[in-house]
């Protein structure tokens, strides 16, 4: 039994009890989460999230590239979204390797450099600063009046406000 | 007071409740799952994941482009995950629109036409299985033994697996 198998036993469970068929598409809070993929981090248990309330947007160091600028256009352009709330949190992946060294390994294993950066970052701080700066760049994001960082503290669970 | 403020507060909430620090970097399941971002789908509770147990990835549809195969890589390559689990759902946002009519409509609005596809979609079961493809033909995500796709129903609860 593979574990996406003990996965879909436990989605069974939750569709007995599923009580929730009637949500709207957009989201009911207006807000978009943009968060690292980090196992760690729970955006639904630390923020308080519903089902229906917001859109939640994850990477590998929650990072914004064009993918997720398109995320966040189609969620503000198309589905009413109006705040952003971007999350890295401390003893990240990220923070354990240079976009060099993945990208030579990579090459070495498969004969094939990626075209794109790991976009690995050595200040937590400063790499949410990144984030936001690319956000307030893009011409395709049009609500940017509530942009705000933050850093999950995997010890602590505490999230604490980066600011500019 | 923002939205952003409300969910600052369900952060303290959870912070002085935490009990979970001690947890490893990698996965403990050893899996991805890649969803789209949908409000409604809220990943924790449908596959009954709690912090610590698989790397999360989403993005507008639960596509894959050059950014969700940059996180698998790091997933699998980095912090050892070996399973993936694609979702995309119904009454999805992407299935209302062209990705012509959204670059239109973006060019009208901003003078700047995105340099991405938005990658709506028109069937679902179908781009449930172009997802998998996209991934079972990168030279960068090293484990592909399990890949598997599904449809959440928004209205019953239920995922239902896309057969190849």
């Amino acid at each position: 039994m593979t574990v996406t198998d003990e996965l879909l036993r436990n989605a069974r469970r939750y569709a007995a009890d599923f009580d929730k068929g009637d949500l709207p598409l957009p989201p009911a809070r207006q807000i978009a989460v943009l968060a690292c993929m980090d196992a760690r981090l729970n955006p639904y248990g630390l923020l308080g999230l519903s089902e229906g309330d917001a859109h939640v947007i994850r990477n590998a160091g929650g990072v914004v590239t064009a993918d997720e600028v398109r995320s966040l256009s189609i969620s503000q352009r198309l589905l009413g979204t109006r705040e952003i709330v971007l999350i890295h949190h401390t003893d990240c992946g990220m923070l354990t390797f240079s976009d060099d060294e993945f990208r030579a390994q990579v090459l070495a294993d498969t004969g094939i450099k990626p075209e794109w950066a790991a976009e690995a970052f050595a200040d937590l701080d400063q790499d949410v600063r990144q984030s936001i700066a690319r956000i307030k760049a893009s011409p395709f994001i049009p609500h940017k009046d509530s942009v705000r960082g933050f850093v999950y503290e995997v010890k602590s669970g505490e999230l604490r406000e980066v600011h500019p």
